[in-house]
């Protein structure tokens, strides 16, 4: 594969080569890329604004990430939080910190993942910086989305008798971690082995390329259904459901075999000897949608497709339980994924 | 000093002791921290948006940037931006990742040096993300601020008859700049040496905390005056007229003798024997402001503070060039600091 040194391009000229083929499609952005700041108009709508910091060595490994996946995942990952308020995003701004190690080419594989995130969601790119770094990889990125008054969902609205929904199903990300670094260290004893990835499509793929559930957010409303707290579950339910009770003042009780889990994760943990439900629990990486409806949406709820009600919000001193498989009530326990330990 | 270290708070935990003390000020902003995305509201303005990323061993030195003087930096260089825009910041994320080297009580320092920052230009912090880091410390601040439809200034606005202001002085920075890396060489020979940095006060104090000019911006809209073209000077003097050129398809002649240099900046130049104009022209890290404006204000011009007339826009053919101090022409060259090298 071709290599073209990044210090070919002056910084504006690298930006410039990076982000040509990005197309400005929203009514909001007024200007983009080229200017001291990017111009936006949120006239009727309120301004939603999030960000994320992806480092490499702890956030992503590069020996199994390919360069556009990360891109693509690095968007989706900002995305996810915007509709985890119930609203939609609109910008992105992208900054990286790359060292001498990437070629233009890695970085254009990397702008490819992101244009292709952002074209599928309907995001402009609109501004961001580039540097060198003295080590690695580093993406910041900041995700700017519309909101519309009474409607945006936050963390602390549940009530202590509301079902408590999640869309898709947890712990195949994970799982698709822990295939990923098996075959690390197998391939990495003996260069001729050849990754075994048979069957293993769904938790890869959702490992390395997740998508943000925009479908769950317009099936909500298409449904008329204005859930009473919600947030993306990056962490693992167990933590995400913690914040939720916390903010919202309630207990909860969620219930083992209503967690949805799929058929490969299922087998994988098998294969490796782990437990799916603590993969369930605390993997991460998700990107799924927690959210919480009054309990008067529970007919409605069940004939939504890819929705699953694990269970219901309690008072608050009743604490935070699951239920076994035996009816036994075990307490929950954040473990979610720490990048500060 | 006391040491804590960072992993006795956990992600969250931290978050929370660094940014308690962070007051929302702005009307604009309705959710701060503590949920997927902030929630702003700018119904009757435009929103602009600016993000930079600082990297440890790239855009600053630990060994001479005190901790709480890099926090304001970080703040100070993004609220530039939007005031290059004829706008007023209102909030930023900061996204931080760390390695073990940094304590709790260094980033209390950096987030010190940040709420100083916020609460002097009446910005507020809204979000962010924290890290670990292999190594170093990375910084990423994104700020969000408004604009008035009609009032926001680009780089593409300039007529070949304008005149081109610059705030402040030039070259001050650099030469802070230079200063701490001698006296860096000096003290790592010889530990008992001290620094001297006697009379050094201004350029140092504009190389470790420097301003960004809301003075500028007000002053000007006082006075009635709408630049038709303007940005923050970064990259030195140079660097940004090419842009506001090239974006404003017109050439431009400044004149040697019409650059504000501060006296201490004159003095470090010679000490160091370097070109002090050379240093203004392309040293960068101002943090001043370069605009255009029509001929017919040049009476209002004068009597304005703290604004240099340095010359005047051209048609696009005659080039870009400096008129020396015995009147010879010479063409421009951007030598702006590129960090991509």
């Amino acid at each position: 594969m071709q290599r073209t040194e990044i210090s070919k391009y002056g910084e504006f000229g690298l930006i410039k080569h990076l982000t040509e083929k990005f197309k400005i499609d929203n009514a909001s952005t007024l200007v983009g890329i080229g200017d001291d700041a990017a111009v936006l108009s949120y006239e009727n709508k309120k301004v939603l604004v999030t960000t994320d910091l992806l480092l490499e060595g702890i956030h992503f490994d590069l020996v199994y990430v390919p360069m556009m996946h990360l891109g693509y995942k690095a968007a989706i990952v900002n995305f996810s939080d915007i509709y985890a308020m119930n609203g939609h995003p609109k910008q992105i701004t992208v900054s990286l910190g790359v060292s001498k190690r990437f070629s233009v080419e890695d970085l254009e594989q990397l702008y490819a993942g992101i244009e292709m995130a952002c074209t599928k969601y309907g995001v402009d790119l609109i501004g961001g910086d580039t540097s060198a770094s003295l080590t690695g990889l580093t993406i910041s990125i900041t995700c700017i989305g519309e909101g519309e008054e009474g409607k945006i969902v936050y963390r602390n609205g549940a009530k202590s008798t509301d079902l408590i929904c999640v869309s898709g199903d947890l712990g195949s990300a994970y799982m698709g971690l822990q295939l990923l670094e098996r075959e690390k260290i197998v391939f990495s004893g003996n260069e001729e082995a050849q990754p075994d990835f048979e069957d293993k499509d769904y938790i890869l793929q959702r490992q390395l390329k997740p998508e943000a559930r925009k479908d769950i957010i317009e099936l909500l409303s298409k449904n008329g259904i204005l859930p009473t707290s919600m947030m993306d579950i990056s962490d693992g339910l167990s933590s995400e459901l913690m914040h939720i009770c916390k903010q919202s003042n309630t207990g909860c009780r969620i219930y083992e075999d209503k967690i949805p889990i799929q058929y490969q994760a299922v087998v994988m943990a098998e294969e490796l000897n782990m437990n799916i439900v603590t993969a369930a629990l605390n993997g991460g990486e998700d990107y799924e949608l927690l959210f919480t409806v009054p309990l008067e949406d529970y007919d409605k709820m069940l004939t939504l497709d890819g929705i699953a009600i694990v269970g219901h919000m309690t008072k608050q001193e009743l604490g935070l339980n699951l239920v076994g498989r035996e009816g036994e009530e075990i307490e929950l326990q954040a473990q979610g994924w720490n990048s500060l330990d």
